[in-house]
């Protein structure tokens, strides 16, 4: 595991990156949600609502892990999944987002 | 444990009864997450309803268990909480109609 430093400069720019993804993220979930919820007038349909947000909240629990010692690899998915922009990360070294940038092309090409 | 037999006709009118109730607290849900997300902006609100969809589903597993030895019981709390009437039920003959109403204002009680 890399011994990244981050600067406190640093570490408001990733900390507001990384709230800014999740908060897209369940923006994205709620709309789903409200578009599925559209798509069929069957009360059934909550059973369906339940078990898409059960499997979110699993998958944002190990996707979202503000530690700094897996931060490049949280970014880098993050990154890969369009959550994240590079300009969002601006103000990161050139290490760490050189780092990020060729993590999240290995994530695009496993997605591929 | 009371040992009740029930006709060929009662059992249709139970099944029929236990699927209406069921139907008309699945679409109460429904009412309820739409009320959710039309009151609240906050994409965050999917784990109110996250949380919401979980108790519900234990609560009606729990309480929706069509076995005949247990059926008395759970017609009586569905008519206690109002998922259930006792045109629903017409046609079971009158001591299953006394069960139910009996053991109905017991929880209509314990619900008080």
């Amino acid at each position: 595991m890399l011994e990244l430093k981050w600067s406190p400069a640093e570490k408001k720019i990733a900390h507001a990156a990384f709230e800014s993804a999740l908060s897209l993220e369940r923006t994205a979930i709620r709309r789903d949600i409200e578009a599925m919820l559209a798509g069929s007038a069957d009360a059934a349909e909550i059973w369906t609502i339940r078990d898409y947000l059960n499997d979110k909240a699993r998958e944002l629990d190990e996707k979202y892990d503000f530690r700094y010692s897996v931060l490049i690899g949280v970014f880098a998915r993050l990154l890969a999944d369009g959550w994240l922009t590079l300009e969002d990360l601006t103000g990161l070294d050139a290490t760490k987002l050189e780092l990020i940038c060729d993590r999240s092309a290995i994530w695009k090409r496993s997605d591929a």
